[in-house]
C-alpha cells in the first residue's frame, strides 16, 4: 500500500509500505477513506520535534474497518469508523472519568501512519466509533475532523466551561482554535471573541459563532479583551497555539476565577509560576480525550446540525502529502484532507 | 501603640507605631486580641522577598471593632470580627464568584501590620465577619486561624476539589497543608495521604485526618503516592510549600484528569509546560479568597466541630515578635501566635 513517511524535517514521501495486518486480538485494520495533516504534524516537519529515522506519520482517519481481531466486539467489518489519535480500552478507571488520552493502557494511533491506504489501531473496541451507516461523501470531511482537531476545539470548550452567560475567548486560529468556536457556540457560551488576524480565519472564526475578533497578540491582545469584559477578562479562554506567548495571553486575558484551557501542545516553554499563582485561573490541558465526545460529534455531524468539515479549505490526493505538508507550513491552506 | 516592623531579613523589632485610625468611610480599626507569623512572613525574613525598609508586618488577625467609618453597616463596634488577609468588596462581579482575594478593589490588610495592637482594615462591610458573640478565650486560636491558614486550607480542599470517594494528598507539612488536611476530612475525602517527614507534624496530620503518611519527596514521593493509588495517583493533590520542587511533586502525584490545588506562594520557579500539558490535570493556585469560606469556617470553629488553633503550638507575648520568627524560621514551631 502507500503511506506517508517523514525522512527528516522537510523531507515528506508517500512510499510503498506494507499493508498492515491485524497482530493484537483487540486490533482493528480500516481501509483509510480520508486522513489529514494536523498542526502538530508540522513540528517534526519544522524540526521543532526530533524525527527518527523514516517514521510513517498521520495521526487524523475515518475509514471502514477491513479485519478485526478475535477480541474485537464493538465493531465489525464494513462499519464506517472514527477514531481519536490515542487509542483507549474506554473501561479503566482513568477512561471511566473521561480522560482516554490517558488511559492506562494508552497507545498512539499516529505511530501507525494514518496518512496511508490502510491503517491499523488497536484497542479497536475503545478507540473506534461506528457512524449509523455509510456517510454520504459530503459528511466525509467532518467526521474525519471529528478524530482530532473538532474533539480537541471541543475537549478546549468544555475544559474552559464555556456556557451559557460566558464570554469566551480564543487564542489561535488554526483548525484547533476555529473548532474551539464552533464547540463554545454549542455549548451555548454568550460571546465568543476570535483573537486572529488572517482575514480568511476570521471569516470562518464568525460562520462557526465567534461574535468578536481582536486582532492584536500579547499584551495588547490581552488589553483588547479586557476592554470587552469590562476590565475583567474572559470567563474562558482556549489557547490553541502552544507557545508560552499564547499560554501568557490567554491566561492574561481570563478574568479570576475563570478557566483557561490550553490545548496547543505545548513543548519547551517554561511558565511563570508566580503569574500563574497571582492570575488566579483553573487551569486544564493536554492531548484531547477525543473519544469521550465522538458519539456526541458523530450525531451533531450526521444531523448536520454541524459543519466542521469547513476547515478544509484544500484537499489533496495522498500522493501529494507532501505538498499538503508545505500548503500547511506557509499557513495556505488552514487544513489539508488527503484522499487515499 | 505598640507593632512589629520589619526593617531587614532576619531582623524584625516590635516598636511604638502610631495607632491607626479611620481613614476612609469603608474602614474599621480592631483592637487586636491575636495576631500571628505566617510562612509567607518568612520570605522577607529570610530574605527570599526584598524588604523595603521599615515596614509593618502581619497579615493574619481577630479583635474586636473600635472605630468604625460612617458607610459601614455590617459591623458595629464592640463586634468580635475575623476578617482575611485580603480586604475586598465582597459585591463585584469577581468576589460573588468567590474569588474575594481578587476584588476588582482589593487591598493587602497586611500592609498596615497586624501584628500589632491595633489594626486598619480597608473595605470593612466586604472584609470583616462578626461572631456571634464574644468567644471564650480557647476558641480565640481557632478563630485566628481561619483568618489564613485554615481559610487557604479550606480554599486548597475545595479548589482540588477534595470530597467523598476521594484519595486526597496533600504536600507540605506546615500550618496550611495540615489544615488542608483537616479541610479535606470535613469535605468528606476518603482517604487523605499526608507528606510528611516531620514527627510532631505527622501527629497533628493525623489527628486533623490523614489516613496515610509518606515521607518520601520528590520522585520517590510520587512513586509513593502511585503505590497507595492503584499506579494512578491521587484524585485530589494540594500543594502547600511553592517551590518548583513541591509544584512537580504535586502534579506527578495527581491522575490524569484530577485535581492540582497550590496554595504555596509562588515565586520566581519556572514551570516546564511540556510536563504540565502531558499531566493532564486541573490546576487552580493563587491567594486563597479566605472570605468565601469565614462564615461556614466560623460556624464549625463556634460550634467546636472543628479545632484548627491546635496548629498554634508556640503562644508569646507581642513584644516577643521576634522570638516568634525565630522559632518558625528553625521550624521549632509550626505556627506562632502572638498576643498584643
Amino acid at each position: 500500500m502507500r503511506g506517508a513517511i517523514i525522512h527528516a524535517p522537510g523531507d515528506i514521501r508517500v512510499e510503498d509500505r506494507d499493508k498492515p495486518v491485524v497482530e493484537q486480538p483487540t486490533d482493528a485494520v480500516i481501509k483509510v477513506a480520508a486522513a489529514c495533516v494536523c498542526g502538530s504534524d508540522l513540528h517534526p516537519y519544522r524540526g521543532t520535534e526530533p524525527v527518527d529515522g523514516a517514521t510513517p506519520i498521520g495521526h487524523e482517519y475515518v475509514g471502514v474497518v477491513e479485519e478485526i481481531g478475535e477480541d474485537v466486539k464493538n465493531i465489525k467489518v464494513g462499519d464506517f469508523v472514527i477514531g481519536s489519535f490515542m487509542a483507549s480500552d474506554n473501561t479503566c478507571e482513568i477512561c471511566r472519568a473521561g480522560y482516554q488520552s490517558k488511559c492506562v493502557h494508552v497507545e498512539f494511533v499516529g505511530a501507525n501512519g494514518a496518512q496511508a491506504e490502510y491503517l491499523r489501531v488497536p484497542l479497536a473496541d475503545g478507540t473506534l466509533v461506528a457512524t449509523p451507516g455509510q456517510p454520504d461523501q459530503d459528511l466525509i470531511p467532518s467526521l474525519l475532523a471529528a478524530s482530532d482537531v473538532l474533539g480537541t476545539g471541543c475537549f478546549g470548550a468544555v475544559a474552559a466551561e464555556a456556557g451559557p452567560g460566558k464570554t469566551v475567548a480564543v487564542v489561535g486560529d488554526g483548525a484547533v482554535g476555529l473548532l474551539a468556536i464552533l464547540a463554545a457556540k454549542q455549548l451555548g457560551a454568550e460571546r465568543i471573541i476570535a483573537m486572529s488576524r488572517h482575514e480568511s480565519r476570521q471569516r470562518l472564526a464568525l460562520e462557526f459563532g465567534a461574535t468578536d475578533i481582536v486582532e492584536e497578540r500579547g499584551a495588547e491582545g490581552v488589553a483588547k479583551v479586557k476592554e470587552l469584559t469590562n476590565g475583567l477578562g474572559a470567563h474562558s479562554v482556549i489557547e490553541a497555539v502552544g507557545t508560552k506567548e499564547s499560554m501568557m495571553q490567554a491566561i492574561g486575558s481570563t478574568r479570576p476565577g475563570g478557566h483557561v484551557a490550553y490545548v496547543g501542545v505545548q513543548h519547551d516553554a517554561q511558565l511563570p509560576a508566580g503569574e500563574l499563582f497571582f492570575a488566579e485561573v483553573h487551569l486544564l490541558g493536554g492531548p484531547a480525550p477525543v473519544r469521550r465526545f465522538l458519539p456526541e460529534l458523530i450525531d451533531l455531524i450526521w444531523n448536520r446540525t454541524i459543519d466542521p468539515g469547513k476547515v478544509f479549505d484544500l484537499t489533496l490526493p495522498l500522493e501529494d502529502a507532501a505538498e499538503g505538508y508545505r500548503a500547511m507550513d506557509e499557513r495556505r491552506a488552514i487544513k489539508v484532507l488527503l484522499a487515499p
